[in-house]
């Protein structure tokens, strides 16, 4: 059997307060696959983020001195410049008109994920406050809804250091395991294979990504036919401690 | 439709000198999905490594005073450092017996690519001497042998700053771009989008990397169903210049 991934189609815009498993689960009844045992929902954090209501109005927004300043060297707009320094646990690179930022999370991204783009008009949409609790929550609620044990990864398209173009990676997760350990197992001659831990997790965000295109409405997909650990891991397993990262 | 991974199973043990196009032609005939216009072939990087002969003997390495120093240090195997040491072009960081270093070609990875895990005792594999070359090669023979359009990426496991985990990535690509690129096209308010541009050639490394798993002897995969410019792009396109790399 093939790995399969299908796209959920039909999604109404969210706003704040949606229920998003409501809808979710009614696109899926009326237009989507038959959901089985351990498919993996992969939801876009930015729909998340918008029924939880993380979306600011920037009118609402004063810049501080810092932001002022940045976003006029820069020709950026202040308002997002403070909203990314509020997002902001950590600068880890802020240079050439670019902040590369570890949230409060401990996600090390750009902008420190706030994001306008998708967004209404004069707002903006932060992360959601803890992307493994959304996670959960709607893991609950989507299994109890198709009475199966579903996988639910939240995603967001990140850059990275040293490759070119974004990725799609998990930043919460519940209902399976976001890593997969093959330390200890032996490859195809018996010896043992080293460090090797798979971000499973990150890899199916990825590959749910190639059927939620930006520019269309897809903000879901569903990954089947993946054997991953259905043990409850977290999304915060994914991030590198701060102590053992040789880059921040 | 949606997307689909079909695994390649039963490919032999590669040796240097094998052919790996006939070798995997004959086990998608023997055992896989009817080969379809568009689709894209992942190549384990190992795989590729072994048939065009990127095997290294570790009796063979004498290794410099730098090797002998930093193995001494970290309970290394002064021949396997050697040759890390070998492959690259630049070290990124060499702290706490880790190498991170940018490698001739321009990938910034662990130890440069080179491996002792699924490789025969007493013998490492280096990354292939070209592997936009290798892919390339691969299209042709491939695309030749199916009478279709085909897609190729050859592919390794890189781990990443900042999240724990490896995933798979794409070092060489051929009749795909690795890129899609969204600026200048709106979202679905209308707006534009914002630096957008997504690492495909990456994704598909990493959807593939669901059915390729390490410790079984699956080092080729099938994905179906993405749409993709088929201009033919090159691997080396997803590596970030290094005077735009804020991380080296």
């Amino acid at each position: 059997m093939p790995v399969e991934i299908f796209p959920v189609k039909g999604l109404p815009e969210v706003r704040p307060g949606h229920d998003i498993t409501a809808a979710i689960a009614h696109c899926v009844r009326t237009s989507g696959p038959q959901v089985l045992q351990h498919d993996i929902f992969v939801v876009a954090q930015k729909i998340v983020s918008k029924a939880e209501g993380r979306v600011v109005r920037l009118a609402e927004v004063t810049p501080s001195q810092r932001a002022l300043a940045w976003a006029e060297a820069w020709s950026k707009d202040a308002r997002v410049v403070e909203l990314v320094l509020r997002e902001t646990k950590r600068v880890v690179r802020m240079e050439r008109g670019l902040i590369i930022a570890e949230t409060h999370h401990g996600f090390v991204c750009a902008n420190a994920g706030v994001d306008v783009s998708n967004a209404d008009e004069g707002t903006a949409i932060l992360l959601p406050q803890n992307p493994d609790e959304s996670a959960r929550a709607l893991q609950a609620r989507l299994s109890a809804a198709f009475e199966c044990h579903l996988g639910v990864i939240v995603s967001d398209t990140f850059g990275r250091a040293w490759r070119e173009g974004l990725v799609n990676v998990a930043l919460g997760v519940a209902g399976l395991s976001p890593l997969i350990d093959y330390r200890g197992r032996t490859d195809a001659n018996g010896r043992p294979l080293h460090a090797t831990v798979i971000a499973i997790a990150d890899e199916l965000a990825a590959a749910a990504e190639l059927v939620m295109r930006k520019s269309e409405r897809i903000p879901v997909a569903i990954v089947r036919g993946v054997a991953v650990e259905s043990r409850s891991g977290s999304g915060a397993e994914l991030i590198r401690a701060a102590e053992k990262d040789l880059f921040r």
